[in-house]
């Protein structure tokens, strides 16, 4: 068992900005969805993905299944802006058999025994020159490193130091890697919830790893929850979740949409959302974005301990939507961020390190702060000079000479005092210090009492 | 005798705020208005004020006798913004009598005994009906609480826990309230001091509570002294002083105002200001006016400890003045807020609950304040390359090679290298760290020797 | 020997701010150049400074020795702004004897002996008259204290107390002030090194100190290196360098340049620049000019300890360069300053108050500086959309899934990313945390390989 610092739902039930929640919040619901999430995860566990092939295909097949997605294919020598597709990886076996004919170190039992994208290679080898192809932990000596060697031609094992240690340097060694690297496509999936407006809201999670649970799996499970989660609901914005090789994924994405991008008002990239940390969010490029405000407000409110962080050119793929040809408000949602875990691109990050709870109070943290997203308006209040009389209304306290004053009723004077027409609803929020459902609530009963009204 | 936080008068004659100051701040002239002060509230403390009636007629002709007053009568029924002026509330005598018909809670011996607003009732009533009309204080059993009930009929009387335990609750009580509650006027009285210009300076209290000294009398007699002090002195501004019922007449006097009130340049509300807590000021909407900065200047200058508060749509008056329709740059003057000292909208804010001191360094605080708005003006250096040379003026030290400098030397430095016709002397205050007294006599130096002029 | 907290040369190899570095910062460089300043400084140690005269004449043809100087005087009685240049005052010889016959205050044993511009005197005089002619420093019986009277005439002499207290009360003494204070000129000189524009950085220090080490020598010795160092190098900027009387010689220059002063992008005062203590920069008026950031910059990264002060209209010429009319964007560098430390203005301001190492690091960090200033471009990224592909250019590391990352790929990066021609090099040193030089080294790189342009 893993411990876990993620804060018990009763905190989360206790606080207002559950009132705002849709029904994954719901104390059972909120377990059901984690462990709806770790499932999906355990089923996408033992593919081996990469930026292309098969791993990737059957990856989008399975998201598939539960939200309907298009599938995209790119091929192979395709210019995308500085970059070309690269040739299709795709791998059937690998191991390495020592002299007795056992395999020692075999792809079957780890996909991440192979250096991703490494070219086929199949002969007798001495330790010497088998050595130069290996790649171990010596400090976490039962953990499999994850390497990979994208774009230039080569091949190696990970194996576990423990297995390196056993390995004898007068043998000799047979070597296969049973891949191959061959012109076909690059394949990414989009699913589109639309929305009132075309104006939409992008989440964008990598698919490219192997058996890597919190890097990458995550992002994915909770991308897919989120959806169906907001197909439920009445939706402002359109939503466009794309599952994306890292890097050149994005760049191929994002030079087939080049057009359109201009319709993404907020985005997210999802990534190591799983483990027991707590959420970090890192800010756009555009440093105050609404998206960037959103979430800041949220993890104020919702969580006990959170960390906001500035934008840096290096991550996920926020560095190509935040690219200054693009700049896009597109923010970066993790807990624990990568490189800051040991587990981090090695065998540990696997089923245990990904917590159902961890998975749910992810989910939760976006939609609260889509909730916000959703429900961020101007408002004008229409009875400007003075304030209304509450009290006939019944949105006041009768008797007068009490002290204490609910959050509830100082919702409405923040609302009305600020609904000048230049404020929004997370504008008020922030100056009040008040969370945003409550507002969102004070200000949906001024509107019912035609106190208020939208002006965008 | 409570203890008190006040700063003595010593320290104030220290600080070279003072330097500027009124003859007030004299440490004779000091003890005694603050008496005056104090004298006044005892004579208004035994009127039974409301939002309407004699009570506030007979408060304003005794304002009058001291400073000239213009009252105005606003009719019940009489439509103000989404308000409308309530009936008028009078009361002649009120009590709980028990069956041996002794007066066992009697409103000629406190005035708080009986709701404000209560409607007439003279019957006998069981004890346990009664209970349903009576408040007390548990945590303070010798306090009476004050409550109010002005747009909701009905009736109730406040007494004092101790009180309260000493009735039978087998025993029938005779309860009268000999009030009335009729078509008649709101009442509120303006004093004006003319000045230069028509810009205008506004001070608001409020005089609706009966016998509470801290929350409206002690606001009452420090606007009084203002207007007699600043009488005396040369204006820039004219100045207007408010004496009104809260909220409902701060609504009144708006709406026959509405045309008017752009002359109001700088307001302040004056609420609770006699207790001996330190002086907080909370800022207006707009949160950087110019009233918000003269007194954060004087208050970090001339004060041992002192609090500034952002604004908030809740508390006195400033709610009005500052609703998104006016949005006036009108801040609030307290020492301990209200809600925040025990004694709050109980019979214990009494006349040991204010202090003479206290009303004397409120008074000073706000008139050092209405020094800095009355001369923040912007000066243009008439010598604006290099400096002048000060020394043949006779306004820098002769012999040179000195470590030491004085204050009255840097705030010439300060003014002429600052003097470049965007800054007024508050900014220059703000930047330099130095008191606005001594920049403002830097200034009038300068202005004499013709090295500076007034832009505007 | 003094001691020092001047940062060991070694920790500054360390830096990365050294990488940029010019010869100078070489360490067998670091200290010749630091020896090579004291000696300059020892030269120019025993010259009667005054804010005219020979001895400012002497200096200068000291410094043209080195560098080349253009020499101009302005004859007395020129009008300056508000100000008249005075009459030239020269000193031969001077001294106090007892009625013995000996010396026993004597300007040829240390020239601070005598008030900087006493007119002429030669007579007996009683103690109880002399004494009203006496400066001395009780608190430091050893020093003598440097006293100037340059706009009153007077005359006196400065001595240690000690030397005071010998005197007798009941004796004569004979006083002599061999000066002439006629018309002449107030001289100045200036030395230029072109650069590639017109746009000038102005560093100028002040010359008008008899023997005072930190206070003038250091700064003309530092002045002079500069010079030197930057004449080696390719400039962007023209420097133009000012060795002036302190005041009125700056206001005289201002004066005969007022038509020229709107090329002087970025200027620096030096003084008190040899001392053991951390460096203070004084911002200029402008508060956050080019220069101010720079210094701001280079100190954060290349000094264990520094302090950053905001400017204010008192100091040295900074004060004529910041008057309003001017407002040029002039900071002042300084190591303790002056007034801060017991030795200023005092005999014991000499020649091991000023530490050869001091010395050398004032020069270099104003090196750092100037470079920073003359690489601070802006730059646009020529594939502004996604990242363009380092590896293939060799400019990333090949074998993915490493987690740590060189500060040169970081600062790759963050060029790439901030370059859309809206910042310059130092803002995206400021925003990323990097050293600007290594910045700077990757903007040299990605230009090369085509990927960046200057904008300006």
């Amino acid at each position: 068992m893993r411990s876990s610092s993620v804060q018990p739902i009763a905190v989360l039930r206790e606080n207002d900005l559950r009132r705002s929640s849709p029904p994954a919040d719901e104390n059972e619901g909120f377990t059901k969805v984690g462990e709806w999430m770790h499932d999906f995860i355990r089923t996408l566990y033992p593919l081996c993905r990469s930026i292309t092939g098969d791993g990737v295909r059957r990856t989008l097949e399975l998201i598939d299944e539960r939200i309907a997605l298009d599938v995209h294919e790119v091929p192979s020598g395709t210019r995308v802006f500085d970059w070309t597709v690269p040739k299709e990886w795709n791998i059937k076996d690998a191991y390495i058999k020592d002299s007795s004919g056992k395999r020692v170190v075999d792809f079957k039992r780890n996909n991440l025994h192979v250096v991703s994208y490494s070219v086929p290679v199949r002969r007798w080898i001495s330790f010497a020159e088998l050595k130069e192809h290996l790649f171990t932990l010596p400090e976490h000596p039962d953990w499999i490193p994850y390497r990979t060697s994208y774009y230039r031609e080569s091949w190696g094992f990970c194996l576990s130091h423990r297995q390196f240690m056993a390995l004898r340097d007068d043998e000799e060694y047979e070597v296969c890697i049973d891949s191959s690297l061959e012109d076909g496509h690059l394949t990414y999936g989009e699913h589109r919830l639309a929305g009132e407006s075309d104006d939409e809201v992008l989440v964008s999670c990598h698919i490219c790893h192997p058996s890597l649970c919190n890097d990458n799996l995550s992002g994915i499970a909770v991308a897919v929850a989120l959806a169906e989660r907001l197909r439920l609901l009445k939706r402002r914005y359109s939503y466009r979740f794309i599952f994306i090789p890292g890097t050149i994924g994005a760049i191929a994405w994002l030079a087939q949409n080049v057009e359109r991008v201009h319709r993404i008002k907020h985005g997210l990239v999802l990534t190591c959302v799983g483990d027991g940390g707590p959420i970090t969010y890192k800010r756009s490029r555009r440093g105050n974005a609404e998206i960037d405000r959103a979430f800041a407000h949220v993890l104020a409110h919702a969580q006990a301990s959170s960390n906001i962080v500035d934008f840096t050119p290096y991550g996920y793929d926020e560095r190509q939507y935040c690219s200054p040809g693009f700049n896009l408000p597109v923010g970066c949602l993790m807990r624990t961020p990568h490189g800051r875990f040991a587990e981090y691109h090695t065998s540990a990050d696997d089923l245990d390190f990904v917590l159902p709870e961890a998975l749910a109070d992810t989910l939760t943290t976006c939609l609260f702060a889509f909730d916000v997203i959703e429900n961020n308006r101007v408002y004008v209040n229409l009875n400007p000079k003075c304030e209304p009389q509450l009290g006939r209304r019944g949105l006041y306290r009768a008797v007068g000479g009490q002290s204490e004053r609910a959050m509830e009723e100082l919702a409405i004077l923040w609302v009305l005092n600020l609904a000048d027409g230049t404020h929004t609803l997370l504008d008020m929020a922030e100056r009040s210090g008040l969370p945003f459902a409550v507002l969102k609530r004070a200000a949906k009963l001024l509107t019912e009492h035609e106190l208020l009204g939208p002006l965008y």
